[in-house]
């Protein structure tokens, strides 16, 4: 993750020749000034080549025509974004795809009986052909949600990479593990992490993924940070997942589950810490200290789902530097992949939490949706801008529709009243995935057909078996 | 609001002759057991005639075929809905129209600053054409997103009749006034709801709507009671908005805003409170002596977005047999008319609040979103319920993408993974207002041009003048 990306010439030779790949044409792009200030450039040209965005130029570039040939510029492709805007793609800093399956499975419940009475009896069914299957549905539909890279973390890694290879996405995976794996689960997460880094044209990059300080030991913790340090490889856990765990960490063992991340030396690696709702001050100068680029991913609607007491404490963590990227979490407790809704929610859950309506401002939601949520999965310098050099994951998102006019502040259009169904075309590394809200990459129908005659077989809990107990 | 609705012999002639206005066939239906409880049917078929609905029956009535004329049914529309869900239409409990025209003018804002820095100004600009445009744009939005009812607070409401009427939706309409108008404008407000009462083919219903009680002083409050039991009509007000007005009003007066409704005789009318956050203890055993059908409606998003420390209390209120229905107050603070958020946002924010991921559950957001919303505006014998001899206010809702696969359970399903962007049709006493997402009886485009072009002149603030002062 730490590497620094080709040159454009190396990688794709002179910029200047031949036609553009790709050229969007009259939408308004979402762009940051020195500053990282969110801002707009309207009527604007985006010229991507070799897979990323050579030039964002505002009009009249073209002026009114949309005849390329006229106006001298070339490309293979061309879209024609009037009345759209153009976002950085969107980036689920932390989900488990494939648990799309399960969406809906285990409603209504404390986050103890979600996991040993449903979640974790019913994935020790998993098959590789479920993962398949689920991993398909799920990059449909962050796809068609506007969401071009994702953080993975679960099991049958393999499968999923294949998968995001097919669908076109890009994404950071890891494989996780528990100390009751023994040493086999972390040497396989490193192994995946070797075998699949910077593959898919470099679309994948990779993380080491212990699954949480309750579940994987101090040793394994340590062991983990000393084999991130030694691959340049991110660590991506679930941490002070809520206030429950914190406490029962504090009983247990004298420390806060951030407090063992930084006596494992995980603070001094690159980390991707999942939610942090259990975040206390006293964490506060340990992550002050971490000389790791530490990131954090926040899934606010499970918090609120859950009833947990708390949300990740984002102003705390911004005073401090650190990037709060978005997430979902898995589809089983989220319902949803919707990056979209994570950022209104994200927004929403914040002025509530800190008793103040200023904050976060919509451009601030705007901020962590993009160069945060891109550092968070280490990837600050290839995506989370419309900026040339940049990787070309750009989503264009349709604000014709009654419930986002009048335009008065688009950044709180963006935020507050376009939804994820408003994204019209989804475009990775150049690539077109969704065009006008058809998928070119991934056949629903198909996956959904084999998922359901699966099923009955997948939710069978009559074995009385699980993966693991939940007991923070 | 309280008379019956005549049979249906006396309005459309014999249900039994000739073929039937639209047959829905091969869908999910929402239904209500005899308890009240939601429930499913699978492939059904719904008859609709004279404008209601004449059955519901489980397939196979017609099996696989969609040819009606195997099946002895004849209609003169069918609708074939396979893998789509039938639900009674949403109803928007509490919103002010027209504000759509000023969504996001004055973001991340207090209540305080958002009413006399901008609102409040601003609609002392506010001429006819503005009202019906945005009137307009806003039944465009909900038709689109599935709501086929509302309850409108506002200015100008002849003006907001007439595009109801043209929209095609269903609505409960109430002339705001201010003591600050004196007896005039308690005046407007009665004689506006006597000429428009039962129009528009019995699909507007009005109230008397003074604004709230720090705006309309006691005796007013008292007069409005007095008017509403005379001609049966519902009193429509905001009470208890936040718990800053709750305190204000007890400092003031020594008494909460519920205590001055009841005091005034409101809470012996049929009355719909806006919003009800600042409802405290004290307010419940007043409540519970109520003898007019109290409802509240709820608006959710704007609590958080303006960050009030409390939302409706939902228990509470259904302990004392109280309605709760869905709402979005103004697209000014809400950013949207979008009820399917309402609904999810209620459930989540319920969990939270109440520190139980146990309630509302899916099936307990269905029911306020269905009967108790009904409830709320006052048709709750109408409407609310795909129950034979209801209105045919019907919307089908497209499960088939992604981000609604699989379908674990459907209550689930609707309230947290679906969205208001799946509906796909929108029916109202049997008239199709959208088809596969086409809106049949408005021209957005049309009205945006034309609001746009206005729009300097009414977000004009140099003048000074606003039509109220926001002092609790």
């Amino acid at each position: 993750m730490t590497r620094p990306e080709p040159t454009p010439d190396a990688r794709t030779g002179p910029s200047t020749r031949g036609p553009a790949d790709l050229v969007i044409t009259g939408c308004t792009a979402l762009v940051h000034d020195e500053r990282e200030e969110v801002g707009f450039v309207e009527n604007a040209t985006i010229v991507v080549r070799g897979g990323r965005i050579e030039t964002v130029t505002a009009g009249p570039v073209i002026g009114g025509t949309v005849d390329l040939t006229a106006t001298g510029l070339a490309a293979a492709e061309h879209i024609d974004a009037r009345g759209q805007v153009a976002l950085p793609g969107l980036v689920n800093c932390h989900t488990h795809s494939p648990m799309v399956t399960l969406r809906g499975i285990a409603e209504d419940l404390p986050i103890e009986e979600w996991f040993n009475e449903f979640v974790w009896p019913i994935e020790s069914n998993l098959q590789e052909r479920d993962i398949e299957l689920g991993a398909r549905l799920a990059c449909a539909e962050m796809i068609r949600g506007g969401v071009t890279c994702f953080a993975d973390h679960y099991f049958s890694m393999d499968t999923v990479a294949a998968v995001t290879t097919e669908s076109g996405l890009r994404a950071n995976l890891g494989q996780a593990f528990f100390s009751s794996q023994g040493a086999e689960g972390r040497e396989r997460s490193l192994d995946f992490a070797l075998r699949h880094r910077d593959t898919a044209d470099g679309r994948i990059t990779t993380s080491l993924a212990p699954h949480a300080p309750y579940t994987v030991d101090v040793a394994d913790l340590a062991a983990t940070a000393r084999l991130a340090r030694e691959h340049g490889l991110l660590v991506h856990i679930h941490a002070a997942e809520n206030r429950d765990q914190t406490e029962a960490s504090l009983a247990r063992h004298g420390r806060t589950p951030i407090e063992i991340l930084a006596g494992a030396g995980l603070l001094d690696t690159d980390l991707l810490i999942a939610h942090g709702t259990g975040i206390v001050e006293r964490d506060l100068p340990v992550l002050a200290r971490a000389s790791g680029r530490v990131g954090v991913a926040s899934a606010p609607r499970g918090y609120l789902k859950f009833a947990w007491p708390t949300t990740t404490p984002v102003r705390a963590l911004r005073e401090l530097g650190i990037p709060v990227g978005l997430a979902t979490d898995g589809a089983a407790s989220n319902n949803s992949l919707d990056v979209w809704e994570s950022m209104a929610l994200t927004a929403l859950a914040q002025k509530f939490t800190e008793a103040d309506p200023r904050r976060l401002t919509s451009r601030q939601a705007l901020h962590h949706a993009t160069l945060q949520s891109a550092r968070a999965v280490g990837l600050g310098e290839r995506i989370g801008s419309l900026a040339p050099g940049r990787r070309a994951d750009i989503i264009l998102v349709d604000l014709t529709g009654p419930h986002t006019q009048p335009v008065h502040d688009l950044a709180a259009t963006l935020v507050h009243s376009a939804r994820a169904g408003d994204v019209r075309t989804t475009i990775v590394d150049g690539r077109i995935l969704m065009r006008d809200r058809e998928l070119l990459t991934l056949d629903v129908p198909a996956v959904v057909r084999e998922m359901n005659a699966r099923m009955p077989a997948l939710i069978d809990r009559s074995h009385g078996k699980r993966i693991q107990d939940y007991d923070t």
